[in-house]
């Protein structure tokens, strides 16, 4: 079974001087998602809470809107030459009625994407691909409480002190408890591991709720949570154009540059409780 | 035409007072890569220098190794509904005699993940369609050459400045001086960017260069060196422990957590001009 970190020996050279030492790193490891016994993906991970990036991704893609979708997720024995199980293979098993993804080149081509040809057509997909909307989210949240986000992720992430190598996604409720902590080599990842928890725990949509990302807020990431049902993202640091766009036009709250007690809202400004404008 | 950075207007909040004023992004808009007029894949990228990022994908991907190997870049007109021209879609017309990638469902697979089925079956097929290695590369660089570009690279990095949201890669020569700089608001595309000018220039294989990233050194990021026949890649922040795998295997120099006179050398310190070991 997969670990999260592996030590290497490595020559570490400080103000002209170099000696060898032990270091943490955090470990990359490919997995390979089945649906059905079928290939669908190869995502570069950490290993750890896999059936939940499984999940996550199919959720992300539109297959699978709750835990009654899925029937059961397992590792695949013999994917290897010699038979053995590396633990990198996951197959999920879907519920009778729900449609398996589309593993046709076009439907790949889009999966590879995450998007469409251009903004626009990307933008429309994944509206209507959505099972709920997150635009009449009525939750409202302090700014002290999403300035705390930041602190309470980084005190979460307990892998993060010793690799400095993964990215996090922590998701919270409107009060800033947390929910659910993932990490990974992989931004996107790190999110799918958090909504395949919920999923898994039947807590989809995440309505009211709260994902804080380690790092920047791309397309891709808003595009995640919207098929999630969270109303609200903060990330560490900026937002793509694109990511702002897309929020923007699907009442999401997108949040970047969360650090200290400050902060940009670029969308969705209504769901911050009154702070006075200067 | 695209652009890099878009305005936007922002609610800051500080201090729990707010006020809105102009900010500016980085620009993410996806990119499709045809070849010879058949789709090969989409990226979300920053625009500008397309036509590097198509050729350092093929580069990547092990269909083209010199600019001989190209026949012609092109924007796609009438790639939109309405037939206009968005800029998001690149033709790659390849010399007579190139193999056209493999679009079957396997080829994607392989090129969505950029790796195979397990760490060994990857390791396995980088090094089989490398056109040159990269192990017998005799270049040196002295320690502070190398402590010495991450300055390069933001003093190069304009746009940084204005956005925060930018990932750049730095091609640069034994002596630290820079050949090439790109950016992006992904990281693999900043450096498929910087192998694809490289490769338009004639200048492949990369021999006695450094190749300079801001953020992580992942697994695709070595394999992506190798396969443009770069000896060295430094990285501001952490590599995966696939990533030093990959670069043991191949000989590649992989250095990380490269701040201040600070530095790790994971793999091939003999390149290192020598240091004091303490």
């Amino acid at each position: 079974m997969g670990r999260v970190t592996a030590r290497r020996r490595v020559l570490r050279i400080r103000d002209g001087v170099s000696s060898y030492r032990p270091d943490t790193l955090a470990v990359e490891e490919p997995m390979e998602i089945r649906v059905g016994g079928r290939p669908l993906t190869v995502t570069m991970r950490t290993p750890g809470h896999d059936f939940d990036l499984a999940a996550g991704f199919l959720v992300s893609e539109g297959v699978v809107h709750s835990a009654d979708d899925v029937t059961a997720i397992r590792y695949c024995a013999g994917a290897t030459a010699d038979g053995g199980n590396t633990y990198n293979v996951v197959d999920v098993l879907l519920a009778p009625g729900v449609a398996a993804p589309d593993a046709s080149l076009e439907r790949n081509f889009y999966t590879t994407s995450s998007c469409g040809l251009c903004g626009k057509a990307s933008l429309d997909a994944v509206r209507t691909s959505a099972a709920w909307t997150v635009a009449e989210d009525p939750v409202r949240v302090g700014p002290d409480v999403v300035t705390a986000l930041p602190d309470r992720l980084r005190e979460a992430q307990k892998v993060f002190d010793s690799t400095g190598g993964l990215h996090a996604a922590g998701l919270f409720t409107a009060d800033g408890e947390l929910l659910c902590l993932r990490e990974d080599v992989g931004r996107h990842n790190a999110v799918d591991k958090v909504i395949g928890h919920a999923l898994r725990e039947g807590m989809l949509p995440l309505r009211g709720t709260v994902l804080m990302v380690s790092g920047r807020a791309s397309f891709e990431l808003v595009q995640k949570a919207l098929m999630a049902g969270i109303p609200m993202l903060s990330a560490v640091s900026a937002p793509s154009s694109l990511a702002v766009d897309l929020a923007e036009e699907s009442g999401l709250t997108l949040i970047g540059f969360l650090r200290g007690t400050s902060m940009n809202v670029y969308t969705g400004a209504e769901r911050l409780e009154a702070v006075p404008v200067a």
